[in-house]
């Protein structure tokens, strides 16, 4: 049942100077508002087409302009909705838009478009939110995951995954309703079995959120070495590429920089590169105890060592510090004569060693392979397979699965099949959040606040 | 006869996160171009036509599109035009030109799409300025003189003028061909009366011009008065509207600021309007020449004499120099015994003189109207016929008013009829550089070269 709403407005395009800016209106009254301000209607046109006309307020016109028109269902909000197409002037569309405000629509809300298409089931929850990270796209893996998103294959999977749940569920109504039709005998095998396929289902969407993160917005990494074993040389060869931005972090300490830079196909954020800019000192400025923290926090620590000179005890302390998280050894200065060999410092921890010339460049794309099979499996997954999973919907997914190891421990403890019922049900309702089949109405609120005005 | 052109391509919406943005194509590749890119052609659909499609680049998707289809003649260019409306994320945006650029369009300078639209005929030159007046308009009277001016209220008047000189150029040149049929005796008479006639009508323009400067940027305008006279109750009084910006000018004294005020309909711009509010003392820290500067730079003075006091010798100095301007005496503390009358002031060279309580807030509208009947002939113009008359055809109506005056010295001196032709011939021609029907092409680079990209 659709809820019959008001009519809503906005300046759908940037705010700024641009040669074409658009004013959009949605709801029951669109066309009626539209028609009122124009000098002919357009309510009697079509869906999908396109109309020159001028606005009007009182006798002055306003713009010259061409109208859009789409007829409910056919429209971004399933609603009748007109996009007024002006001169991409600030004060000239905040005139327009007062014009329509004035004729009877209501400004609308950040993100009460999008809104409204997911109430009126013009698309789901995910796909709603895929729209705002299209938006905010930054790379193009940003870009490729909004998109398959908001194409609906997030919500496929968990669709899948929903129906396969309910199935089971529904069985387990029916048997305890039925005893004499349905037999429970050998059942809980049976569902271990389909909840570790709906686990692991779940454990690789999981995978995808956090690779897609490290892909989209850069691997948090590290450069750790002693003085002049070659930091600074390697971020120059990092970030010779015009692509690297310096950031600062807002809040915290006031010294922690980040840089974005490309490795391939791939992108770092490089910590405290400014440090190692400066002063290949640093390290001993910052002292091992910063050093430590700022690669707990990282994803990825690159180490480099001087390979020209034997392997001294604090290379070893940082190697046997560095071998517990995800490190690639770098033995640099590969073009002079080796004193330390890859079998070293294998021996000492470290599963990742390549031989590196920071200063002539050379070990750049090896770097990248072994980026890449650490973080990705040795490839990048199907480009068509990448989502935007956000927080919300990692949250969603590991309450489904922690629902789920609750179900596997009540099978293990032999416990009767309604409990199963109560946790299935649980992993049901969470799956559905992502989707927004079962959300609540504030949380369909907080998510569409975020979206800018006008979407 | 329609020059043949390459296929330009820009984003045409604001630079910046928004709702829906617009990628631009238009020449006569744009319909083949558009295709290419899109998983579904456009290419036989109808002009003003609206289309659902996904974008792609190789197999990948890029976005989920609005495309709509416009057809040479009908667009705003003249040409075939595809407009492709993107979610409105930058790098997006951006991912969908580029895609266009491979596809064989080229990368539209600024203002090229309008430019075309001037070279095709769609609109003249002062209709195409407009379009970029219509985007930087600030207030509702800028947005009217430009609306105006696109609709073509300037080109006609131009039209007219040019006909009716036209008109007598081809009269002298008839009547020196063949004398036997065109008798020009008592000509020159006539000649003068018509001219007289085309001078009014230019003058009449230019004063629009002026006034339309005024009416849409505001009138420069300082508060004179002795400290204590009310100067900084009466910026109170005016700045109290949340409408007041305060703007620093660039450049010269960093210590000029520049507000501008609303009153009634009016926009007022005061200057130094810091200093006043700093301290009432500030007309004694700047001194009088400082005063006088700020006063001569200035369309308007405002003078501030505390009628509580009898008149003082300073105020005479300040009447007396503010005589020579546009001065508004406002006879302050109105609410207070006073002690200086309006005849007296009037005496001392002031034409206008008002009554009036900063403190009480009386005599603002008694002000709107004093200024008004300064500026504007007592009230402001028919609104319909304000134009955005810039710089460049101020020029040319200046040199085509000038070029008159030389037939008028012609005619007052006798001279034989093929002169006037020349003057009257170069009158036609600088007329023609405002619609751009005598245009040169560096001329009409320079105009589009100040637009911004995608119009």
């Amino acid at each position: 049942m659709r809820e019959e709403r008001d009519t809503i407005a906005a300046i759908a395009t940037a705010l700024g100077e641009g040669g074409i800016g658009i004013v959009r209106i949605s709801g029951p009254e669109a066309l009626r508002i539209a028609d009122s301000i124009l000098d002919r209607p357009v309510s009697e046109a079509a869906g999908y087409t396109v109309h020159y006309r001028h606005v009007k307020e009182q006798s002055l016109i306003l713009d010259e302009v061409l109208v859009t028109v789409f007829r409910a269902p056919h429209s971004f909000t399933a609603e009748d909705s007109v996009e007024i197409n002006c001169h991409g002037g600030l004060y000239l569309l905040q005139a327009v838009l007062n014009a329509v405000l004035s004729a009877g629509a209501r400004m609308a809300e950040p993100g009460e478009f999008s809104k409204r298409a997911f109430l009126n089931g013009r698309m789901d929850l995910s796909q709603a939110e895929a729209v705002m990270d299209l938006i905010q796209a930054k790379n193009s893996h940003a870009l490729r995951a909004a998109v398959n998103q908001l194409d609906g294959r997030l919500s496929e999977k968990i669709h899948l995954l929903r129906t396969g749940i309910l199935d089971e569920l529904a069985w387990i109504e029916a048997a305890l309703d039925d005893p004499e039709n349905y037999d429970l005998t050998g059942y809980p095998h049976k569902l271990e079995e389909r909840i570790h396929g709906f686990i692991q289902s779940l454990e690789e969407l999981l995978r995808t959120a956090d690779n897609g993160k490290l892909r989209r917005e850069g691997i948090p990494t590290v450069i750790l070495g002693l003085p002049n074993a070659g930091k600074s040389s390697l971020m120059n060869l990092l970030t010779r590429e015009e692509s690297a931005i310096v950031t600062e972090i807002a809040g915290t300490t006031r010294d922690i920089l980040t840089e974005q830079v490309r490795l391939g196909e791939l992108t770092l954020v490089l910590s405290d590169t400014a440090g190692i800019r400066e002063s290949e000192d640093r390290i001993e400025q910052i002292g091992v105890a910063r050093a430590k923290q700022a690669a707990a926090a990282a994803a990825l620590i690159l180490l480099v060592l001087d390979a020209s000179k034997p392997l001294c005890e604090e290379e070893r302390a940082l190697l046997s510090y560095a071998a517990a998280q995800h490190t690639i050894v770098l033995l640099n200065k590969a073009d002079l004569s080796q004193q330390i060999s890859k079998e070293e410092i294998q021996n000492c921890g470290a599963a990742t060693v390549l031989s590196f010339s920071a200063r002539r460049g050379d070990g750049l794309e090896a770097l990248e392979r072994a980026v890449t099979a650490l973080f990705f499996g040795g490839e990048f997954d199907n480009q068509s397979e990448e989502l935007a999973i956000n927080a919300r919907h990692k949250e969603a997914l590991t309450e489904a699965k922690e629902s789920l190891h609750n179900v596997e421990a009540s099978i293990a403890a032999g416990m009767p099949e309604d409990f199963f019922s109560i946790d299935l049900a649980a992993a049901y309702r969470a799956l559905g959040t992502v989707t927004g089949d079962s959300v609540e109405d504030d949380v369909v609120n907080r998510i569409f606040e975020k979206f800018c005005t006008g979407k």
